[in-house]
């Protein structure tokens, strides 16, 4: 398992922006790519996986996704690589979001909306060697206005936030091991709450870093070790860092290296070590 | 307001597909876009809008997005184009969504996926010269998994439906004439019953045609008239149809023509009768 291999559950996303490269490189999509290219080159080696967020790819257009499918192509095929998308859709549209995603672009696993439904989504969660990551609390700001509406007893279900009963659904969706569940590092008490809904599911935990979110609380809800039920690279819990990384590359500090590669690999080691994975 | 000028409410779904691709069209990515554009050029001029479903573009790579960016090309500009592509993130996320949708892609409206909240997609309701429709009620069978939760009281809302939450909420969301909602054709009562909570916003009703919903029912919930508070092309109400469409490419009854550009045609303008729009 690559997360016990590297001894981290670092999942190091890649959102690159032309107004936070650093010196040197030049503020087109050219330079975008290169800056994308060596964050994965020096970054990746500590990581279990990388997240490259495809809207960041498509503000370029056609040519962003083709910068992105050779920057994909640059990932070592130990690392997994999880396609943040974020979509589900009505089931012929979603079959074609699998090919673009799984088939096309290559990735391991996606980030996928649970507002259609299960059924909607079915496309995305239905082959046993790729994974999708549910939304379920997400780490913005507004992230409770709809997730965190109260939504009537159901069956066995207390009366519950909404974010709760997707985590519960999404215990039985798909045909096993193939969905995790993503909830933001910036909301630690619904993670706690979701864990112990779904303590068998995999998480993929955004929001740490820039956006805010407490590492050791995210830790505190579930170590990183590999769920009882499944083989999923990353195990128990992925913890994602973004600009926390990225944005080392131009916050050199007075008298240390000004090299962007040095300073991706020194941040990428840091964050790699404060999610360590109990063997 | 275009939906006046050509006097229906027909919304042209463009989602075309390498397996159904009519005699005479290679089912290569260049035999699709050239079905696409034909499909375009003869069906556009009875539609109000046209919806391109990114995902069947995403299918094929970065090569399929660039063929979208030229099929997008040839819509005549007194066309709405509809992005359809269930979007939402995080706000720096969602700001690079509305980059490659409205100005790369160059869309007029967008559809967006409401789990993250109105905070999440703010970046796509902002733009007082562009429009976003929030899925509401979606049109697959599995819709109501989440949509028909059922969710408390809070303030002057009553206990009903999250797709009656969100259709409640959404009339808030954005700086005013910036949103409407997706409806399918495939649940009248659920669309009767958001049509009556949120009868100033446009809708988008897709599901009609392939997926069965039912035309009349569509038009008894709400005349295709333009809404009070808004210019939007479509006015209340846009009624899409891909697949039936489409499909008479490759349905030509025995003794009719079997020209693809006249079927469609033919096609095309069958379906901007049934849903004509009031003066």
């Amino acid at each position: 398992m690559r997360s016990a291999k590297v001894g981290s559950a670092l999942c190091l996303g890649i959102d690159p922006d032309l107004a936070a490269l650093p010196d040197g490189f030049p503020r087109t999509l050219a330079g975008l790519e290169r800056f994308a290219t060596l964050l994965v080159e020096v970054a990746a080696p500590f990581a279990a996986a990388v997240k490259p967020n495809l809207a960041f790819f498509e503000a370029h257009g056609s040519a962003g996704i083709a910068a992105l499918e050779r920057i994909r192509a640059t990932v070592p095929s130990e690392v997994l690589v999880i396609a943040d998308a974020k979509r589900g859709d009505i089931g012929t549209t979603a079959a074609h979001q699998a090919v673009a995603l799984f088939e096309v672009l290559g990735a391991d696993a996606v980030t996928v909306n649970p507002y259609l439904g299960s059924e909607a989504v079915e496309p995305l969660l239905e082959r046993i060697d790729r994974f999708a990551y549910v939304l379920c609390r997400t780490s913005n700001p507004g992230a409770g206005e709809l997730q965190g509406l109260e939504v009537a007893a159901e069956g066995d279900a207390p009366p519950e936030p909404l974010y709760a009963r997707v985590a519960r659904r999404a215990r039985t969706w798909g045909p096993g091991g193939t969905v995790g569940l993503v909830v933001g590092a910036t909301a630690p008490a619904e993670l706690a709450h979701v864990r112990g809904i779904a303590p068998g599911l995999a998480f993929l935990v955004p929001g740490v870093g820039a956006q805010g979110g407490d590492v050791e609380a995210v830790l505190a809800s579930g170590p990183a070790i590999a769920p009882d039920g499944g083989s999923w690279p990353g195990g128990g819990l992925l913890v994602n860092v973004s600009r926390a990384i990225a944005g080392a590359a131009t916050t050199a500090v007075p008298g240390g290296s000004r090299d962007p590669a040095t300073l991706l690999g020194e941040a990428a080691a840091h964050w790699s070590g404060r999610f360590p994975v109990l063997p």
